[in-house]
């Protein structure tokens, strides 16, 4: 970890080359590969801006449990890929980026040559298995491309993507037989029954086409595919890994072993042949959908129709050039150029297209379901991206967020339980982590006005989700004003959020002239005072019997009553009244210097060692940065009367915490949310309590920067005298008018405008 | 076994007492029962005619293994019911009738009281589960109504049903708390990894949906369910058994044992609670998709809006009568009233229908398709219907029959086999049995001019399916006109079979003048030659080296070279050249004692004691008539002179093999066809090989026959004389005119007319 002189140090010495040329591409400083190592967890493949494919190379996959216990070296490959591996297993076209629980992994080619290899092999002997020795050396990965050269047989593997169908190009320079491997057991985070059903068929016209089924961290799992090769296959073959084969039926009739077009089971591995002379390529194109191999074929013919590598990585490229010129930054800092647009690339990977061409999906109900006026997205990491990522899309992708509400009520509406998604996946609820944070984006959308869907009808389900009684505490929340760690773990964490919420679903109907839902659920909001014990001046778990817990550790990690934080972090986690968790914490000075100590207080290293989703350089003193509850944390100096000190502590976050490396992400990216912070803050405001319409202003890390809006305004931000030690605000102008109350308005930015930061290294306080 | 001359005596003291009064019903006649004791295979619950809905009592199911090897136990429950059981487990919604193999018995549901049992318990201790004990004496089945009285808590259960959707009616004779269990892991014919998965939701409304998905004969079949109950549930819930459990997911922040609407898993059973009045009655509705849940609810709320389980009896016994009345008989003769009609009831259940009311189906391919036109059917047992079931439809049900050609030619469209059904059904090609006689259905259907579907394309279908070189040694049979036994087992059988469908083809193509087709498969169709082996008189196995097996023994039922039949048997099946077979076995006057021979030979009773699929009781002499490649064996004597013989034969066969008691049927009734050989015999023709247009005339056992034809007219057929004894036929009239030829035309009958036979107890030659 950089301590905070070492790392002004460092800031001091970087060498100032790189600006912004209207001629350099912006795609040019996305740095993929950054957060592979360690735990990023982000994947280095080719993707389109939330496209449903994310084709990308896995580095190994290991069992979720071995010998019946969990095994914890599965957490490192969430993505697929961990950069210190020396190994590539194949290229599978289905990754989450930046979870800290995972699943996907489907469809994985492989090339190889030589002998005939149907197992992955292991990383210490790869020659046991399709697996291929690889270098970083002879690997190159942009957004929409992706290229290494898989040493073993000197085959180069190339890869590029449109929404819906991923592209392979591979290379073999000797002629001879080549094969491509097709593994559908493959995945991420396998259990032993994860592989529930696998349908491949070789079509008439040799298109390959199936699909698999999973149990994983979505139940009820199926992903259709559509597979085509660019050169006629010479001869195939699959075998199956069934656990059980109790019952073979009456297939013997055929010889299957080869050729044979229809597989099926539980564990399936295929091959396919091709004559290839000496460096010929051969190119393969797989579609996935949610629905059908029909709607894949659909996906496939519709979106590459022919065969040119090229053409499709150029269109792949101009669509992220489009996406990330959305803003537009000056920094004299490569470093900062390469986070900002590495942080824009992983702040548009999810959630994901969930649909066909034609607007057909897979609902809840695993019934076909048709997203009519909208686009249908589907993995949503709702306790993470509430926070900055979907407040940054209502500034950035306004119709894009309305999309993904409108799925969130389609998901809402095929619910069984009558709630909106908590974090969903692939027509699946997989109820990971705590609250319903849907009804905060819900909430920030409809009160900054970005609500093309039935708001009101949006806001009827975020009351039935907040009125859900047998959901994880909330019915004992409800009648008691907390949740009774007896009856309910994580219980603090759980009050706080349900409280945070409570207030986001007031601001949506004091927007909506609903009063009595406002009034109600402003009532609820001011639950945090509950879970409050003045004793030990901590948010601490209580008992159904009203008392407090024993045993109180406000620095343990393993404390009763948190979840991915301890009691110092989710104290403070009253984004929306902080002056009241200010008057409870005895005032501006006690408060302030209760957040110093946060910032500053020396903990032993391997204090958060076995915090498993976050890497020691997620932490700075006790702040941790890693994780979520205190993402809004270095804005509450502000709130305190001491603006300088947020200033100063997100420019160190901004600095510490998000580096253009392999290992410059200090925990989980988290489906965007880690990127979207690093992009409010680099631009100078943050939104600490989204279903607000202001932002807190911070320290802008940019020289300048230009946001180009939906409407067509262009809201540009200047940080006057910017530089490494120049960290604190003198002054900011709206169009030249001061503001004093360190706010930012959402109607501000879209009316387009000039916001100023006047750059010292002093600050007045 | 009854012997020639006992049966006779039998026969004479008959009380004649019965005689169709146009009052009598004739759904009055049908013994649902009749058949599900020992072989018959066949179910007692509630159909309608060709329904998606076999809604039937199960009193058993067996593992398909114990330790590890086949149990052959499994065989008896291939419909789930065995008149011999003590108890009944509960009621699932699909049964195949009369098969050979098994799969099926979904989603069961059981009325129980008093303590929840959610496993079967066994037939020695029903006590330590959810079955009950049941007496035939308290057993009620017609055709579309079952009614039984579940001993053990005295609860009394009744089934009826629509197409689509069965009705249950249980009444609790005691006040209080009443489970209805669902058990979707019940199923017939169960491997271990039988069930792949099931999905069940209660929907906001209450109403129960979901899928099981199994992997049985049919691979990937996947049936959804709609279900609702008259009443609303007090309190349900499930429990997992599935096999390993490595991953449960985050699911833990609910209570899932009670009230949880979402289970999922491998292997699940629910229950459902209802306080329940004394002698209140519980309905239940459970409507099948082959599409999906929503299709479900559609076909649920079309068949059955309402709760009047009388109204839905009603309308499906008015169905029976309708599909009765095709052929109205005259008979002196209860038992055979009783025979006719439950035949005539056997021979309208399969293949069933596999659309959703809107034509909605899923396809081989498992996309779902449209039937545009035509009504989509699955469960095609091709083997055996092929030979008198299909040519029963060309008369009876002539749409019927060329919309489940439509269906086939839709699996040839969908297969990646390019192959017509062998044995299909929901969904899947599961190649049961040898051949592939769609082409004689298809060949039948366009001779006799019943093809409302493009002749010329499904021809090509036939022509497609007769060249796939892969398949079960046709690729050895086209190169070299035999199957060698080395090459593929079971030769004999599968050349004999292949030069018929060969002849088929021809004469398909003969009426569609396609002249190159016709030569070619004429020239094939006399295959049947390559495996006549003049040393031994009997068609025998060849190895590729063109010698005869060694080792031969005509009379062994464990002879290589056949399936289903000895040498005895199938050296008879050149059902289209029975000249050419006479011919070759030495001339009329040989081959006339051949067949007696056949017919009277001794075997010891054990002889047949290993052939599973037929009883004791479905042999004379040699003569197997509970397997079918003997069905057209009896017409073989009018080919070779001697009519008579057949006259006789005919009506031993029809009284020895065909009883009115649940141990009536002599083998399994396979999906009708056994019934359709009563049908045509009793009327006094057979299509002795399908793809002609003429039929052999045998003699009729009923005094009096009037078929309705769909063209409006009516076909007659009168006895004289007739009698148990006046076997012979001395005269046949067709509209007056006499034939001689022993032949009658399809035309004729479609023209509408008389047909008389002027019986006696002696024959003329």
């Amino acid at each position: 970890m950089l301590t905070y002189k070492k790392s002004f140090l460092l800031f001091a010495f970087v060498v100032l080359v790189s600006i912004v040329h209207a001629q350099t591409k912006l795609i040019s400083y996305v740095r993929p590969l950054t957060g592979t190592a360690r735990m990023g967890h982000v994947f280095p493949g080719a993707t389109l801006p939330f496209g449903a494919v994310q084709l990308s190379p896995d580095t190994d996959t290991i069992p979720y449990e071995m010998n019946g216990k969990y095994n914890p070296d599965v957490y490192k490959y969430c993505a697929g890929y961990q950069y210190s591996d020396k190994t590539i297993v194949g290229f599978s076209h289905t990754h989450f980026s930046g979870t800290g629980h995972s699943d996907l992994g489907d469809f994985l080619l492989m090339p190889t040559t030589g002998e005939l290899q149907l197992n992955p092999g292991t990383a210490d002997h790869p020659e046991t298995g399709y697996r291929s020795v690889f270098s970083h050396e002879n690997e190159v990965a942009t957004p929409a491309y992706y290229k290494v050269k898989l040493d073993d047989q000197n085959i180069t593997a190339e890869l590029t993507a449109t929404t819906r169908v991923g592209m392979h190009r591979y290379r073999f320079p000797a002629g001879g037989p080549a094969h491509i491997i097709f593994d559908a057991m493959h995945g991420i985070y396998n259990y032993d029954d994860k592989n529930v059903w696998t349908f491949i068929r070789v079509e008439k016209d040799g298109s390959i086409t199936g699909f698999r089924q999973t149990n994983g961290w979505a139940r009820t799992r199926t992903v259709y595919f559509a597979m085509r090769f660019s050169k006629p296959i010479k001869e195939y073959g699959f075998r199956k890994y069934d656990p059980v084969q109790a019952y073979r039926g009456f297939w013997g009739k055929f010889k299957q072993d080869k050729n044979f077009p229809e597989m099926a089971g539980h564990c399936i591995r295929a091959w396919f042949d091709f004559d290839v002379a000496a460096n010929e390529t051969v190119e393969v194109k797989l579609a996935l959908s949610p629905v059908s191999t029909e709607g894949a074929l659909l996906n496939l013919n519709t979106e590459i129709a022919g065969w040119d590598f090229d053409a499709v990585k150029a269109a792949g490229e101009a669509a992220w050039e489009k996406e990330l010129a959305k803003v537009t930054i000056k920094s004299s800092n490569q470093a900062t150029l390469e986070n900002f647009y590495t942080a824009m690339y992983h702040a548009a990977l999810m959630p994901t297209v969930y649909m066909d061409v034609d607007g057909r999906y897979k609902g809840l109900d695993q019934n076909i379901h048709q997203a009519n006026g909208f686009t249908n997205y589907s993995s949503y990491s709702l306790w993470d991206t509430y926070r900055a990522f979907h407040p940054l899309l209502n500034i950035l992708q306004p119709q894009r967020n309305a999309d993904m509400i409108q799925s969130m009520l389609a998901h809402y509406n095929q619910s069984v339980h009558q709630m909106l998604p908590v974090w969903s996946h692939y027509a699946n609820e997989n109820w990971c982590m705590i609250g319903y944070h849907s009804v905060s984006v819900i909430a920030d959308a409809i009160v900054k006005g970005n609500a093309s869907f039935d708001a009101n009808k949006a806001l009827d389900a975020c009351v039935a989700t907040a009125m859900h009684r047998n959901y994880d505490g909330l019915g004992e929340y409800i009648d008691r004003g907390y949740v009774p760690e007896d009856k309910s773990s994580s219980s603090v964490s759980k009050t706080l959020e349900y409280a945070y919420d409570d207030w986001a679903i007031a601001q949506a109907a004091l927007k909506l002239n609903r009063t009595d839902i406002y009034e109600q659920f402003m009532k609820r909001s001011q639950n945090f005072r509950q879970v409050w014990n003045p004793a030990t001046g901590f948010m601490q778990a209580r008992m159904s019997d009203g008392s407090f817990i024993k045993d109180f550790d406000p620095l343990s990690t393993h404390q009763k009553g948190y979840i991915e934080g301890n009691a110092w972090n989710y104290s403070l986690y009253v984004p929306h009244d902080p002056a009241a968790l200010i008057s409870l914490m005895g005032g501006k000075k006690i408060f302030l210097r209760h957040l110093d100590s946060l910032f500053t207080m020396h903990l032993p290293d391997e204090f958060f060692a076995h915090t498993e989703d976050i890497t020691r350089d997620g932490i700075i003193g006790n702040y941790v940065h890693g994780n979520e509850p205190s993402h809004h944390v270095a804005y509450l100096f502000t709130a305190a009367g001491a603006p300088y000190k947020t200033q100063e502590w997100v420019r160190k976050i901004l600095l510490n915490q998000y580096k253009s490396a392999p290992d410059g992400l200090g925990g989980n990216d988290d489906c965007g949310q880690m990127s979207a912070w690093y992009i409010f803050n680099s631009l100078g405001f943050y939104p600490v309590a989204p279903g607000s319409s202001s932002y807190a202003i911070g320290s802008p890390a940019i020289e300048e920067a230009s946001i180009q809006l939906d409407n067509g305004k262009t809201f540009s931000i200047v940080a006057h005298n910017q530089s490494p030690v120049n960290v604190y605000v003198k002054k900011v102008l709206l169009n030249g008018k001061p503001i004093s109350n360190w706010q930012l308005e959402h109607s501000s930015i879209l009316a387009g405008g000039k916001l100023e930061f006047f750059m010292s290294n002093r600050h007045s306080n």
